[in-house]
């Protein structure tokens, strides 16, 4: 599966700079496990709400979680429509031209239903999909969640029906004749990184500093 | 109007963790004005959109533009509702219990309407002031838009009607029993940064970086 693409529909084809369109898995799903924080748009009664989220890729599905009484989670788990969009932002193209000025950027655009997930196991599982997407190696190194825990925490799983991915990358394309003017132009690239790890003022003294961790500042 | 409050409304009233939820404008504006990518949210026959786009504040009012064929610009010029949240990125919570896990971020979620920007001068002014949102000093340095491409391009102005910032911040809160146990605790910042600029290769010699690009390393 991985290898094919996913269907032109209406919704999820690229009509602007049509050629950034891409369809294949490999794409969608490459984009999809960089990041971690993804965009959920849903619309209750024609009002459209667009909320920040955690989230993780399983197959050809997307988790998000959050308190059970999240007005999101409980409006997504009747079966909302949901369109959920991840950008990573990769710099600033700085033409010669005000008008040729751009971003590149990797962004993925998902539609799909909401499902609550009610199965206890496939719960506690989506959850540690979510968790080893934001930092792999953290589940199996912290106390996991209690029944009690359990019970106030809803998932919620959007099984991809339709996907694009949407990329510009490289340097800026000015007009010819604009080529000439004495003006700078290239790229700013731009990145998203983790600074030194502050410790907990409460953590006790020895406790070290875990290596997956430190794997994020290789 | 900069220290008065957003007043609370059904639709941009912070319910989860209400205590995180901000209405004054001094809060809300400082995050719209430090990012520069927002994701749109509007719906179209029931259908929800989420779409990454660059914006700026100007006043009560944020500026997107484009291409005058893009469907998301088509849409909101007819004055569709649309949602417009810019969220930052500013670490990872690591508590000693998978549940208590959390993400330090500031975001703003805007409810409002689009309208057309049809005043020639408004327009430049409107790409101007997003231009300088992204990178301030680039707007005099650059080749401005002609007539032509003035025609190409769409602003829309969205009205802020309700907004809310949303904020967490410091390190983890584990419950009490959990403190004891031996696992590392903290936060991990994560900052969006640019990396040293990349020149075209069709830039002459003899064109240095500008000083209102190295002014953002400092």
């Amino acid at each position: 599966m991985a290898g094919s693409e996913f269907e032109k529909h209406e919704r999820n084809t690229v009509r602007r700079q049509a050629s950034r369109g891409k369809y294949d898995r490999e794409t969608v799903f490459g984009i999809l496990d960089e990041a971690f924080l993804c965009h959920v748009g849903f619309s209750v009664e024609g009002q459209p709400f667009v909320i920040p989220t955690l989230y993780a890729r399983d197959g050809e599905t997307i988790f998000i979680h959050g308190s059970s009484i999240s007005r999101m989670l409980k409006n997504l788990s009747e079966g909302l429509r949901a369109c959920v969009t991840v950008t990573i932002t990769d710099g600033i193209v700085l033409a010669r031209s005000a008008f040729h000025h751009s971003m590149n950027y990797r962004s993925v655009t998902i539609f799909g239903q909401g499902a609550l997930v009610e199965d206890e196991n496939e719960k506690v599982r989506a959850l540690e999909v979510i968790s080893e997407n934001v930092l792999p190696g953290r589940w199996a190194d912290s106390r996991g969640p209690t029944k009690k825990e359990l019970d106030v925490t809803s998932v919620i799983a959007i099984r991809i029906e339709d996907a694009a991915a949407k990329i510009r990358e490289g340097g800026p394309k000015d007009d010819k004749r604009d080529y000439e003017l004495p003006i700078w132009a290239g790229v700013v690239p731009i990145v998203q990184m983790p600074l030194e790890p502050v410790a907990d003022a409460l953590l006790p003294e020895g406790i070290e500093v875990p290596d997956y961790i430190k794997k994020l500042y290789e």
